[in-house]
């Protein structure tokens, strides 16, 4: 920690934060080294005591300021409302005995000798920052909320004595694209390329946002890209080697989860590579990139590479949460065999180690099976806990807890039924009894690869791709891609790779089709329409190196990164302007309603072209 | 041009390039010192010959190889369509007295012991790489038009007998855009915010793109916006301090000009500080991130800075091209006083140094006539050009030479009539006869600003801003702000501030105005709508520091670097996949009609919504 405190005081030291500037400081640098020294501060009035004493606040700290005893200026500060923009001009004194030990800059304060008000604020504002509200009104007035020390400043924080700076939300963000960049271009030759955002509809595009096209293309529109999919490919094809892009992308999903209309991935492509090249750069990237302030959650390397099937018969999940060691268990006697119904049943359990000391209610089990039973893969399930009396009235507990080594301090669920949906039960309740259990709270990061996903699933009746249709077989399988029969083509591997923190997955990549005819042919076995994609077939006849890449969840990433590794914080908290749920911008009131000009150049003119379709 | 050699070579050393690849070397590394070793490398067949030899090329340049005289591999590589991707395994032998003295790796070459075809090229390819094409076929195959050097590769020049590598294009946007960065972040505390797409109209946005919302918003709209520039300013309020984006932004301008309806702009803002400020910022900024291949460009700090009204005056134009010295003068004399007509008519003259050397037919002039003419600014106006016998019927040559001190090799331009014209006029008389004469191709990087512009502008019978709405007027003006007359408001000077490169304007910025009330005067001013802005006048009256800042506009100021200082350079040129005029994308066919299921969300339902406006 002192480490961390020092590298982040030393990186402060050589920027000069006040260039450029009319202020000789940052609210946050002074100390008692700058004792009788004449100041310029300037920043957002946060307290105010006894009509003297008030506390100033900037991007980077506060500092406490004074008026002297038969100054006139106690009046000023008296009438002056909460977060008004003053400048104060002073000198630097010690404050003594009075030293303020929770404030960085406590060992001093500023006597004032000019105080400028540069701005007033409203006495009706309606919100202050880091004081609670709602979050509508968070949101709504997010200009204000951007000043609490969550998303914008260091966080001071007392741990064994020592204050620790950190630098929060906006600017771990800020810093670690930084970082990104760094290594991508300096380190490892990348070339940063910008792909438009402005293209055209691609197959099954249904959740992509449509820009409809000013004359001459009047009856046509543009479509956000969710992605640089198809360009990073192009790029690899036009002899760009080393691509990268910390990319915006578009989707339109309506309120679906935790997701934003528009997002950001650190997007990658190289050519002439292997799924082994592309993992070892993402993690050499990802580790070089790690903010020095959040150092010791930094998770150590090589990633632990892990296959789907080993997820899913070891976790039931493709992503599970390696903070949790608990496994899914076969039982090797036949003691569970009353629960079997039908041949083919299976049993299977996960030890709980630990798990007996954490109370589960009977309402938190019945919530549990509510959920599990809402999916179709849901099966029954029974979750042994030393809080209750019996277990299964025809087996004694005794038994159970001999079988399984168990002590009043574990627990175990035991899950039966037809065989995928054992495993899936297991996977979500191994989750629910670990986040109940702490396990899904602790701080800590534990970073892994899922790898050797089968290139197609079957949904709804047909073959799906797995992830996307660019995906390439590993080349043992490639053949098997012109077998006709559907079980053969569902057991290829495909060169696919998640990487997974904490049970989420933050990204993922391929190795790409670079081979134009099995690229049309991929396309038809899924059923997709080739001739939206005649572009990318014919530039991957003309001359299509090997290549493959990832996509890196960057909002979800720092959200993950800046709550200490909890990879369920909103990502609206590390987004200046989110949006809400329902796609809405509360701040400025979008989207609205189109200006007449607007609806003439886009819709009407457009309107008759457009239905024509 | 060694110092810049050798700092590239240099850099190039530091990076891996073939990291995290199956290639054990890149095809332009390779030189005597690697004789005798075993190399993998992978690319594009650029040229073979004799059946034996060919030259392998990738993205940072080429190398030959050689097939034994028995082998095999002759056939193989003999019905090798050229761009095919193949690798080669072989062993790097001496040319010897065989060397190629313009290629980089022209002192081996790599003896063949395998040849992959990693992916055949169709012998149908539609290009080649640095073969000349037409626009529309090389922007259709953009993937293969990016694989010439202009676009991607260093070109290998020689220069002193030096082979100097430069980054072209892509390479040179990309190592920019990192110093910026650089400089941005580790130097000055810049922090990186990325800000939404996806905003609310803005007044008058009649060129701003609509994207129709989805359910549950239907009958409403976002906007892709023209910049950043509410957003920056919302974070300012918010508190951060020092931001900067490299913004995508938009623009529906049809065909106007050498445009993109999607560009990128280096978007700067910063609180608590002047217009010489961030002046200076930008300076250090642009000085610090130029790259070093181009050195030799680079301007010399400080930027010289004119008043917009010295600008009107010495060279009639707000962007005057500083290659060239020629500046307009008065007449001190009478000599032409049997030119005026009209009381209050003025008389100006260039004298053109130099200029007598270069013919300028008469066909030239009567063009220049024409396109001066269409302008209502168009004055009469003559050229005093030493090739003409008489340049006045009331006037001897001989007296027009003795006054201005005219030789055989200058030219002289005289303009008359009604005030502001004749400077509008001899501005763009001054880039005419300078274009003919070579000096507005000097390559040459002349920076300066221009400053105190008038806050208001007088058109179509009432006032709009000269820049936006947004700028401040300068201190000592405030007051006039209130005055109610528009002649006094005209005379208001706005801290604005333009960055003018060879007779481009490069950027531009604006000290801004803090204060919700003087924000809402402004508005009224200027007759625009205040419902569209409550939310930043909001802001404004809540705590909202003095604040300035600069855009930057990248494609242009990067297609002036990688042109050796030309600013008329297509910024297609540093785009990766840039649109037609007509704002198609011609490789992908963007854009494109929208699919049903787009239409049923986008516009079916949403359209009875939206027309009720």
């Amino acid at each position: 920690m002192i480490a961390a405190r020092n590298l982040t005081v030393g990186c402060r030291k050589l920027l000069s934060t006040s260039a450029y500037t009319v202020r000789s400081h940052t609210c946050d640098e002074l100390n008692a080294s700058n004792k009788n020294e004449k100041v310029s501060v300037m920043g957002w009035l946060s307290h105010k005591r006894m009509d003297r004493f008030f506390v100033l606040r900037d991007a980077y700290g506060s500092v406490q300021a004074k008026i002297q005893e038969n100054s006139e200026l106690k009046q000023l500060l008296k009438e002056l409302p909460y977060e008004s923009v003053i400048r104060v001009d002073g000198t630097v004194v010690d404050r003594g005995e009075n030293r303020n030990n929770k404030m960085k800059t406590g060992d001093i304060e500023i006597n004032v000798e000019q105080l400028t008000v540069l701005n007033k604020a409203s006495v009706n504002i309606p919100m202050l920052p880091d004081v609670k509200s709602n979050e509508k009104t968070r949101l709504k007035y997010r200009y204000i909320d951007l000043r609490s020390d969550k998303l914008q400043r260091y966080r001071l924080q007392l741990e064994d004595d020592i204050l620790v700076s950190l630098y929060r939300a906006l600017r771990i963000r800020s810093e670690f694209v930084h970082n990104l960049r760094k290594f991508l271009v300096e380190k490892s030759g990348f070339v940063d390329v910008d792909t438009p955002t402005l293209f055209r509809r691609t197959p099954g595009g249904a959740t992509e946002f449509v820009v409809p096209a000013p004359p001459p293309n009047h009856g046509m529109a543009y479509s956000l890209p969710q992605s640089p999919q198809q360009f990073k490919q192009l790029l690899m094809v036009g002899g760009i080697d080393r691509y990268f892009q910390i990319a915006r992308c578009y989707r339109d999903e309506g309120s679906k989860g935790d997701r934003q209309p528009e997002f950001t991935q650190v997007d990658v492509e190289m050519s002439f590579t292997t799924q082994e090249g592309v993992m070892q750069l993402i993690e050499d990237m990802i580790l070089s990139a790690w903010p020095e302030s959040l150092i010791h959650l930094k998770p150590k390397s090589p990633f632990p590479r892990i296959s789907y099937s080993e997820a899913m018969t070891k976790y039931g999940i493709d992503k599970p949460d390696m903070r949790v060691s608990w496994q899914i268990e076969d039982v090797k006697t036949n003691i569970f065999n009353f629960l079997k119904k039908n041949d083919g049943d299976k049993i299977r359990v996960i030890v709980c180690r630990g798990a007996g000391k954490t109370p589960i209610s009977n309402s938190t089990k019945d919530e549990w099976k509510r959920l599990i039973q809402m999916n179709e893969n849901g099966r029954n399930f029974a979750i042994c806990h030393p809080s209750h009396k019996t277990w299964f009235k025809s087996l004694k507990n005794e038994k159970i807890l001999e079988e399984f080594g168990l002590t009043e301090e574990d627990a175990l669920v035991v899950c039966w039924g037809e065989s995928d949906g054992v495993y899936w039960t297991l996977g979500q309740l191994r989750n629910y009894v670990a986040e109940i259990c702490g396990l899904r709270s602790k701080n800590v990061v534990t970073a892994h690869w899922v790898v050797d996903f089968p290139l197609f699933s079957f949904e709804e009746g047909h073959l799906v791709s797995t992830h996307h249709p660019f995906t390439a077989p590993v080349d043992k399988d490639k053949e098997m891609l012109y077998d006709e029969d559907n079980d053969r083509l569902l057991q290829i591997t495909g060169q696919h790779y998640d990487l997974v923190i904490n049970g989420v997955e933050m990204g993922g990549g391929s190795i790409r089709i670079e081979n134009s005819e099995m690229q049309r042919h991929v396309l038809k076995i899924l059923s997709e329409p080739t001739e939206e994609m005649e572009h990318l077939l014919n530039a991957l006849s003309h001359g299509a190196p090997p290549h493959g890449g990832f996509a890196l969840g960057l909002d979800r990433f720092v959200a993950m990164l800046t709550s200490d590794g909890n990879p369920l914080t909103p990502v609206r908290d590390v987004i200046a302007f989110p949006k809400t749920k329902n796609g809405k911008d509360l701040m400025s009131d979008a989207p609205t309603t189109l200006s007449k000009k607007q609806l003439e150049r886009f819709v009407k003119q457009n309107l008759n072209e457009l239905i024509k379709f």
